[in-house]
C-alpha cells in the first residue's frame, strides 16, 4: 500500500507553500490535507477550546483530498488523524511556511506547533520552512530539498519522539550549499511593541520586533542558514532541563 | 531596592489564582501584574499578529498594579517588559493556574508559554499551576508552596536559560507530602475531538480528549503528583534533541 501523508501549515489553506509541499508529497503516495481556512502564523500549539470546529471539503481527487478548518495547526492534526484519516499516516507534514521557523521562532510557529503535536501522538513529523515571507514566495528551489528529507524519513523513519524542524535558504537552487543537521540557535526577539495613538488619543500596541542572534556556533541553524546551507534540527517535546535537576536540589528543602 | 515581580496568567486578570499569587508575591517585593482580560487557556506561546492590542489599568496602589490585556499570555509578558515595567524585573511568574500543567501539558499552556517566553528574554520565571480545573479552586494550601519556592529563586537565581513548572496537588495542607523536583513525562491526549451534529444537519467537532500516561517513572512529574508532591521540572527553549543529531548523519547526504 502506498504511504498516507497528512499535511497541514499555518499560513492557510489557500497558501503557496502548502500547495508545495503538496504536490511533492503526491510523488510518494496518497495526501490528505488539513490546514487553517485562514492564516494561522504565531498560533504556537494553542488549541481551540471556546467554540466546536468547522471543516469544509476543497477537494477530492487523483490521491489528494483537501479540507479547511476552522481551527489552529493542532486542532487540524488531531482532527484530521482522529476523523478524516482513512488509516494511520505515515508521516506528518507541515508548511513549508512563508518565512524562517529556525532558532526560537519554533516556539512561537503554528507550522511547527502541528509537527510538535503530531510527535506527542507518535508520529514522524517534518515541518519545513522557507525564509522569504512574501505569499508570492518563489518555492521551486525547495522542491528537491523537501522531496530528499521526505523520502529519506520514509524510507529510513526518525528517532522515536524526535521531528524535523527544515529551514531554507532564500536562494536558488544552485547556490544552496547543502543539508545541515543543526542545533537550535540561542536568539531573542527584542523590541515587540510599537506603541501608537488613536484618533481619540488612546494608546494602542503592534506587535513587531527584532530578531537578535549573535555569533551563532557553526553548530548552530542560524550559522547555518547564513551560509547557504539548509538547516535541519531534530526537535523533540521533553523540556525539562537534566542539568538543573542537579543544580536545583536544595529546593526540595521544605 | 524591593524586588520587582511581573505576574501573569491564561485563565485571565479576574482568576482566583493570580489573586493569590500576587498576594503572596506582594510579601517579597513591588509586584505588576499584566494579565489576559479574558481566558486565554490552550494558548501556548501564540502572539497576537491580526491587530494591535489594548491594555486597561484595573488598579494601581500599594505596591501593586494591576492591567488587563486583550492579547496572550506571551503577549503579556513582551507588553508589560517593555512598556509597563518601571525596571528590570528580578522575577517573572506566571499562574496559578486552574488545572494542571504537568507532562505534555506544558506544550499547550498559556500560563507556561508566558514562562518559557520570559525565559528566552533572559529572566528567571516560574509558571504555578494547581490540579484544580474550577474558578473556585482553593488556593489556600498552595501559597506556602508558592512563598517557598518564590523566596528560593529569589535567594539563589535560576541556572541560564532555565525556568520552572510547578504543579501541585490538590490536597489539603497536611496531605502535600513535599516538592520533588521531576522529569517531564512522557504522555499523549487521544479522543482529542468529539463530532455532533448541527440541527441542520451538518456536523462540528468539540474539542474534548483523556489524557493517557502510562506507568510514569518515579522521577516524573505525573509520579510525584500522584504520590502526594509538588513537582517541580525545570524547563528550557531549546527544543534540540543532541542524540538525534548523531542518528540523523546520512540526511546530509544530498
Amino acid at each position: 500500500m502506498k504511504p498516507l501523508i497528512l499535511i497541514t501549515n499555518d499560513d492557510g489553506v489557500d497558501a503557496r507553500g502548502i500547495h508545495a509541499l503538496s504536490e511533492v508529497a503526491l510523488e510518494f503516495g496518497e495526501v490528505i490535507v488539513m490546514a487553517p481556512s485562514h492564516n494561522a502564523s504565531g498560533k504556537s500549539l494553542s488549541l481551540t477550546t471556546d467554540r466546536p470546529l468547522r471543516v469544509r471539503e476543497v477537494r477530492q481527487a487523483d490521491g489528494l483530498a483537501v479540507y479547511a478548518c476552522d481551527g489552529t495547526p493542532v486542532d487540524c492534526v488531531k482532527l484530521a488523524l482522529e476523523h478524516f484519516c482513512p488509516r494511520r499516516p505515515d508521516l506528518v507534514l507541515s508548511g513549508i511556511n512563508h518565512g524562517s521557523n529556525s532558532s526560537i521562532n519554533i516556539l512561537y510557529s503554528g507550522t511547527m506547533g502541528a509537527v510538535l503535536e503530531a510527535t506527542t501522538l507518535g508520529f514522524p513529523a517534518i515541518g519545513f520552512s522557507l525564509l522569504h515571507h512574501s505569499p508570492n514566495a518563489d518555492f521551486e528551489p525547495s522542491r528537491p530539498i523537501v522531496r530528499h528529507l521526505v523520502g529519506h524519513v520514509l524510507d529510513h523513519g526518525l528517532p522515536p519522539d524526535v521531528s524535523l524542524n527544515v529551514n531554507i535558504p532564500r536562494l536558488g537552487t544552485d547556490d544552496i550549499k547543502g543539508i545541515r543537521l543543526c542545533r537550535q540557535s540561542k536568539a531573542k526577539w527584542l523590541d515587540s511593541f510599537e506603541k501608537r495613538i488613536d484618533p481619540l488619543g488612546r494608546p494602542y500596541w503592534w506587535l513587531t520586533g527584532k530578531f537578535v542572534c549573535q555569533n551563532p556556533p557553526d553548530n548552530s541553524d542560524e550559522w547555518a542558514l547564513a551560509h547557504g546551507y539548509v538547516s535541519v534540527v531534530p526537535v523533540h517535546t521533553d523540556y525539562t532541563d537534566q542539568a538543573a535537576i542537579e543544580q536545583l536540589q536544595t529546593i526540595e528543602q521544605y
